[in-house]
Order: C-alpha cells, then sequence, then structure tokens
C-alpha cells in the first residue's frame, strides 16, 4: 500500500494534494478516536498521564496540517477555480458535474474549518484547553460538596474565554451564536431559538394536562434486580435485531455510554444497571441510531468530509429516532418483550401494552435531565440554553445561575431543587467549555420526527414492519436520504432534500401530542 | 495541560526543542501501537481499510518529523555542544554529569535513527513497505498450499530490496550485519554468530545424549481438555503471582500472543487452546517478562529514548528470563502448581515434579520452531539464521532454500520436514521482509541466563524465594540493573553494568547442561 506521500507525489492537481492533505487530517482524527475509545472502554486506570501526551500530540498534528499555509493556498486555487468546474457543470457532462459538486463541498466544509482554527490565536486555545483540563475536577468536586460558589470563578473564567474565542472568530456576530455553530454550523441560532420558544411554549402545557390526567400508567413493568451479564446479552438481542453490522461494529461498556468510530468500524457502549433494565435497553438503542449512522457514511468517501457525518443535530436526529419513534413505540414492544421475556422470567408476565407505558411514563418530579422522559426532556435543555446565551452576552451574572436555574425549573417543569449538585452543577458540559452543545439534543429529537414522518410518508405507516421486526425500509429510506450524503450537504439542504421542507418542529410536537394525548387520555389532544 | 508546540514556546534552548521533537515523535508511535493492539485484540474484521490508512498516517507523520532538516539541525547543535557538557561535568556537578549523559545517550539515539532513516529513499521504502504487504498473502497462500514455489519470487524480490536498502544505510558493511542492527543494533554481528556457532556445537551433542538417555519424563501432566474461561482465570492467577500491575495492564486474547504498550500501559494477550494448557500458561508468562520490562522503565522519561526499552536482545532476555528460568524451574511449580490443581481438578494428584518434567520435555522430533522446548529451540533459530545471511550474501539462492533448509534440519536435529509448510514456509517473518530478527531470539535466551546468574550471584540463591512465590528481590534487581535505564547505555554497556562481564553464552550453556543433565540422568553433564 502507498504511503501517503507516495500518493502525493503522483496526484499532481491542487485537488488530488487538497484531498490527501485532508485525509492525513482526518486520518490523525480517528485515530485519536480510537485512542479515546480505549480510555474509556478498556485502557488501565493509570494509563491516563501518557495518553493525555498521546492525544495532546495528535491534536496538535492536525491543528497544523489544517492551519498551514499550504491548506489555505490550496482552498485558495480551488475556490478560484471553481468557475471553470461551473462551466464544464454547464456543458452537461453529469458525472462531472456530481464530481465538482462532491469537490465544492469538500472545500466548503474544510475552509470553514480552516477559517475558524486559523482565526483563533494559538495562545488561547492552549489557554481554554488548560482551564476546562483544570475545570473537570473543580466541577467534579463542587457537585460532590453541592457547592456552586467552588466552581463560579472556573465558569465565570470559561465563559470569559469562550467570548473571546467567539470573538476571534467573529468580532460582528452574537458571540453564543458563533459558540453554537461549533456543534451545529448551518442552522442559524434564530431557528434553534424559536423551535426551543415553540418546544417550551407547546409542552408547557402538554406536561401540564398530563399531570392532571387520572390515568396511571403501568409503571412497574421493568421493576427488579437484573444480572449484567443477562443484560448484556440482551443488549446484543436488541442490536441483532435492529440490524446492527458486527463486522463492523462492538457492543462494550462505558459510565457515560457513547458510540464512536467510522463507516468500516462504528461502536456502540452502554452501561448495566442492575434495577435499570429499560434505561440501559433505551441508552442501547440510542447509540445505535448514532453508530448505524456512521456505518452508513460510504466507503469510497473515507477520510474527506464526503465520507463524514454531518452535524450534532443530524447525528442526534439518527439516535432520537431509533431510541423514541422506534424503541419507545407500541410495535416496538409487541415484537421485542418476548426476548425480553426469554432473558428475564419476571417479565414473563407483562403485556406490550405494560412495556409501552413504562417506555412512556411522563414524571413530574425529576430534576435529572439524563433521567428525563422524552417530553420534559426538552425543559431541561431550554432551561440550559436560555441561561447559557444569558451567560454569554451578560445578561446573566455567573454568581446568579443557581437561582435562575431553580426559577426556571420551577416555572416551567413545576419543581425547584433543593441543591445545586441536584441543580446547575448536574451536568459536565460546561466545564468542558460546551456552551452551544445543549440545543442540538432537542433539535435532534425534533428533526428525528420530522424525519420519520417523511419516510412514512414515502414508505407508507411503518407500525407492522416494526412489529416484524423488519427495520430494513426504514434503513434503507435514512441510508438514501441521509447516511449516504455525508458532509455533503448543509444541514438545511439535506433536511429539505429528504422531507421536501424546512425544518419544523412541528412534526415533533404533533407526534408528542397525539401519542401522549392517547397515552393519557387528555382532552383536545 | 499545555500543548506541544506551548511546551516549544516556553522551551527555548536547542535540547528543549529536541526533546519536544522526540517526545511528539513517541507519542505518535505510541497512539499508533494502540492501534495495532486494537487491531490485533479488538477491532471488528472489517475495519482493515481504515485501519490501514490511519497507520500508514501515523507512519508518514513519524518519519517526516524524524527526518526533517530540523531534526539535523538540532542533532549538529547538541554533537556540537557536547564539549561544553564534558567541561561543565569536569567541574564536579554530579546532578549536571548525569543531565549530561542522558542528553548524549538521547542524543545518540535519536542520530542512530536519523541517520539511518535519511540515508534511505522514501521510494525504497515504499517499494518495500508494498511489497511486504503483498508478501503476506502470497506467504500464506503457499504455506496453506504446501507450495514453496508461490512464495520464491516474493522473497527473491525481498531479499534485492533489503540488500539495497542496507546498502543505502552502509555501502561499506556486511548487509547482513547493516539488517541485523535494525532488531539488535549494538551487539554486532560477530558476536552474535559466535554465539549462535557455540550454540549449536554444544546444543547439538546435549540434545543428542538426551535422545540416547533411557530416562522417560512424565509427559502426561498436563494432557486433557481445558475450558477457556477457566484457562483465562488461571492466565489472571499467574499474572497475579509473578506481580503483573493491573493498574497498568490487562490480558487479553490473541491469535499471536504479543504484549505492547508504554511504562504507563504495558499490556499482555495469550491465547487458549483447549489441549495445550501448559503452552498457554507459558505464553502468558513470556508476555508477562516483556510488560514487566516496559513497566519498570521511569515515568519521569517517558516521551524520550531514556524512557523506552533497550532493544530486542533485551527485551526478549526479559521474557525468556521469566518463561524458563523461573517459569520452567522446579520450585516455580512447587509453588504455582495448587493453584492450577484449584482451578483444573485433573491436576489434583499431579506432583510438583512431574509438572516440572513435562514443562521441560525435549522432543526429538519436532518441526516447528514455534512449538519447540527451550534447547532445540535455539537450533531453529541457527538454521534460520545460517539460511537467511547466506540469501543476503548472495551465497544460497532462493530456489535451493527447501534444500538447504530440510538439510540443517537433518544434520542439526535429526528429522526431516517432508512438507515446505512444515518446513521453510512456517515462520511469517520473512514476508514482512525481517532478515536478522530469527538470531534476537537466542541472544534474548542467553542472555536471559546471564542476568539469571547475576542476579542470583547478587541476591544468593532464589529457589526459596520463588517457592514461596515471593519474586519481589529478583524483580527488583531486573529494575534497577535493566528497566530502569531505559535506551541510557548501549546493550555492551547494560549487559556489562549489570552482570560485570561481557555477553557471553556460557552461563545458557551452564544452565543448560545442569538442569537438562539433571533431568535426563546423562553421564558427564
Amino acid at each position: 500500500m502507498a504511503t501517503d506521500q507516495a500518493k502525493s507525489e503522483q496526484r499532481t492537481d491542487a485537488y488530488e494534494q487538497f484531498e490527501d492533505r485532508i485525509e492525513r487530517i482526518t486520518n490523525v482524527g480517528n485515530a485519536a478516536g480510537i485512542l479515546r475509545w480505549d480510555q474509556e472502554v478498556v485502557m488501565p486506570e493509570e494509563g491516563t498521564p501518557a495518553r493525555a501526551q498521546q492525544l495532546s500530540a495528535l491534536s496538535s498534528i492536525s491543528h497544523e496540517l489544517l492551519t498551514a499555509d499550504e491548506t489555505g493556498e490550496l482552498l485558495e486555487q480551488l475556490e478560484a477555480g471553481e468557475t471553470t468546474e461551473s462551466s464544464r457543470e454547464a456543458s452537461g457532462e453529469a458525472a462531472s458535474s456530481d464530481l465538482a459538486e462532491e469537490r465544492q463541498a469538500a472545500v466548503r466544509e474544510v475552509r470553514r474549518k480552516y477559517d475558524r482554527e486559523t482565526s483563533v490565536p494559538q495562545e488561547l486555545v492552549e489557554e481554554i484547553s488548560e482551564t476546562t483540563a483544570n475545570a473537570h475536577p473543580t466541577w467534579k468536586q463542587a457537585k460532590e460538596e453541592d457547592d456552586f460558589e467552588q466552581f463560579a470563578p472556573t465558569l465565570e473564567k470559561l465563559v470569559e474565554l469562550k467570548r473571546e474565542y467567539a470573538n476571534h472568530i467573529d468580532p460582528d456576530a452574537d458571540p453564543y451564536a458563533v459558540l453554537f455553530a461549533d456543534y451545529e454550523p448551518y442552522l442559524d441560532l434564530e431557528t434553534a431559538e424559536q423551535v426551543l420558544e415553540q418546544l417550551r411554549d407547546e409542552l408547557v402545557p402538554l406536561i401540564d394536562a398530563i399531570d392532571d390526567s387520572d390515568v396511571d400508567l403501568a409503571t412497574d413493568t421493568f421493576a427488579g434486580e437484573f444480572d449484567d451479564d443477562d443484560q448484556e446479552a440482551l443488549a446484543r438481542d436488541v442490536l441483532d435485531s435492529l440490524g446492527y453490522d458486527w463486522g463492523r461494529g462492538r457492543l462494550d461498556t462505558a459510565p457515560h455510554p457513547f458510540s464512536s468510530g467510522t463507516q468500516f468500524d462504528a461502536r456502540v457502549t452502554t452501561r448495566f444497571e442492575e434495577d435499570d433494565l429499560l434505561g440501559s435497553l433505551t441508552s442501547t438503542i440510542h447509540e445505535f441510531g448514532h453508530a448505524n449512522y456512521t456505518l452508513g457514511l460510504p466507503d469510497e468517501n473515507y477520510g474527506t468530509p464526503l465520507g463524514e457525518s454531518r452535524d450534532l443535530t443530524v447525528h442526534e436526529s439518527q439516535s432520537r429516532l431509533w431510541e423514541n419513534h422506534v424503541g419507545r413505540s407500541q410495535p416496538f414492544w409487541e415484537q421485542f418483550l418476548p426476548t425480553v421475556a426469554d432473558r428475564f422470567a419476571e417479565l414473563e408476565d407483562a403485556t406490550p401494552e405494560d412495556a409501552y407505558e413504562a417506555a412512556n411514563q411522563v414524571y413530574d418530579d425529576n430534576l435529572i435531565r439524563v433521567e428525563a422522559d422524552e417530553l420534559t426532556y426538552h425543559l431541561h435543555i431550554v432551561i440550559r440554553f436560555e441561561i447559557e446565551r444569558d451567560l454569554i452576552s451578560g445578561d446573566l451574572a455567573v454568581e446568579d445561575v443557581p437561582e435562575a436555574w431553580n426559577d426556571k425549573y420551577e416555572e416551567y417543569l413545576g419543581v425547584r431543587p433543593e441543591t445545586d449538585a441536584e441543580g446547575c452543577l448536574q451536568d459536565i458540559h460546561w466545564s468542558h467549555g460546551s456552551f452551544g452543545y445543549f440545543p442540538t439534543y432537542s433539535l435532534g429529537s425534533v428533526l428525528a420526527a420530522q424525519l420519520y414522518a417523511a419516510a412514512e410518508d414515502d414508505l407508507g405507516d411503518l407500525d407492522d414492519r416494526i412489529e416484524d421486526g423488519d427495520f430494513d425500509d426504514l434503513n434503507g429510506w435514512l441510508r438514501e436520504n441521509i447516511h449516504q450524503h455525508g458532509k455533503r450537504y448543509t444541514t438545511p439542504e439535506l433536511i429539505e432534500q429528504a422531507t421536501g421542507e424546512e425544518f419544523t418542529a412541528d412534526y415533533f410536537l404533533e407526534y408528542a401530542k397525539s401519542k401522549y394525548g392517547e397515552l393519557y387520555e387528555l382532552e383536545g389532544y
């Protein structure tokens, strides 16, 4: 096999040089991905000091390759050549037009990253990196000791640094919008805000109505103590059932489940808790959705943006679609409950309806985002979004975060945290300096509903197929409309092509009202 | 944590720039090590295409960093500055003298690699890399079909390419000596040849005497069928017993057991075959020896040659010392047999003497190197050494390899392979283009005996301690005399410092004659 450099010498034109460079950067990034998987899943506990240095070296190499003058020069050459490509396109060569489109997309994606990474001074990048490295233990201890004040100075510092970071990237833009674009580059913040407002405005009354409902759903379907090994066997069953490609994947455990990898090797992790069989199952299905997206990326574009997944909104749409629209559906439990009962005699007498109800319980007193149901979840996100947006704009002082947090929980969810540990210290994200990440969770759910509706529009009602354990049509639709495109289209373009419409929360709200209106027998839903 | 580049800006002098550069190269290499471990142990089978690209990218980056002009300039600056260091040394600053010695060692090691890598044209490196990539499947198929002629053209090509490679590195030297130095850079080929000749000359009559002996050793001690899971539990027992540091290690399975990693994370792999409990155990102990060496490297020198293990002879001395001098000793079986019997009722009635005998059986009809006993093993190596040396010098034509192979087996071991699959096609090494690797296996065994004798010279007889399962003194001696030095000393310096003598086969032959003379009740031994 030729080395990178050999290839580089064979390829003479600018695009091929560009592609070699990008492939190298991607391969370094993917190597780092394996090192991080290893660290979370199999690394011995004392391996950290060496691993930190290995990851830091790969990250520096990747940054230097991306921000090198050569990258900028190649981008300029390729952008200047676009008119030539377009005129060739106009001459009606279909293959060449497709190629031109692919190349333009790759150039667009790299340009975006190049501009962002070259605009932030290296010293600031390092200061953020050092501050977040130290912020993690500080946050952890503050949470353990339920003492926001311990974390406040660090949070203050991170807010300032990230504002400065945003200002380097675009001094004329709203800094929070710039930060948000690190996680979702193509849906603008205005769209995100509208969606989140709509969720808040329509979910609060829906949840109120549920609170007022006299219906008692089955809650103890999955009550019991479940052995880890049996839970693992069941997790493998559910992945088998959904069609996970074991030739390109594996299942392991991690304290915070994640999936990672490439189209050749996309791995799932999950967790097992003795008293939470349902939580483990839904987490496994969620991570399957992520890995299944990765596995659908085109092999032949490995190493370039065309072979990489779109950003967090689209990724989360895939995990939520499988977790919620499939895994929390009545037909899924019709099909899958017997498999659960085969593993766990405790569930022999449960009905699919019991399982469906237990999987869709709406909790009126939950304070913790990661334990939230499908509806209240979004209010947890809205609260974080509103607070971090105001923190970055300066409208909210760090010291006022706990009160603002608690007030919003009371207002939107009718519960007030009694401690910061159960309140504004519960999530790790801010200690990573990740402001603007939270909204993508809700945007992903919203997109999942829109995609699922479009898929049923094209394929007809999917319930019977899910009840038969036949996911081929659904997955084929996702492959064709989402996965295979990689980063060829921007997020709005991809959504429009897949669904024929702009991004909208209407399908999610329709789905939520209809499903929960029926479950809780709500008037007017 | 500061990134590499930040560190680089803080450090201004040449040595610190040099160290940053070397640390980065080391970290890239260690990242590749994790990717290879992953590939052998956990990677899904279809992950290969992406993994090959990731490893190729890391390898190119590492090569470019090492052979860059900046590396050469820093080396020159540091070498020119050595007199300054020496004069500072002369002023009697002990700490500074130690520092100067460390730096000189690091410069020596990097200079050696720099000179070798810069002297070979990149096109030749790539041609070798492509040829070996294709050679592997060709060799595999030839072996499966027992047809040397299928592999002969590839072997011919590899011999030519490696001759050319050696000629670029040193046109005045014996090409085989240059190739040998890729695996053992500091023990010259003449020394290696003398040792191998001495082994051949003294082991052939010893093995003949054993063949003639009427003594029947216990052979069926470990006969039976052993469950994989129980074998794994026993492998963990033996690693516990030897003092493996699980906080910095782990045990997994791999088709071809290996160990890899750094002082922070040195992992062992082993294999389990239902009918070969003893083989799995000795393989585990062997790999423990490698990993235990790695774990003894100084933490504070991670990333530089001072924090890296010496080359293959020394590494193999560590695995062989634990495998043979500990794991095949009578006191070891006194101590460990009850643990085996706890796991496997089949061994309840076995005596330590039975186990000791079974572990030291000399086979007079074995054709396969990896299944050889502690004595005949070296004749397998001598044969390979003599053949590959003559191949590279041109004294032996590729087409004549099978006959030469078979003749030597008949001459040295009294057995003649009936097929090439069991003959000259059995090992993978030549398909990798690895000529000069085989001798290091025997050199390692020889050194193991010399080190073990020196350790007993310093610590007194170790049998009682091994029988008590107390390996602290032995391991402490190895830590102090071998492990902690990393690449500070050359191989001959290290041996001389640890044992007070030059490298010699005398201890190994003494050990072999005394042990096997007693086991087989040989006259005159």
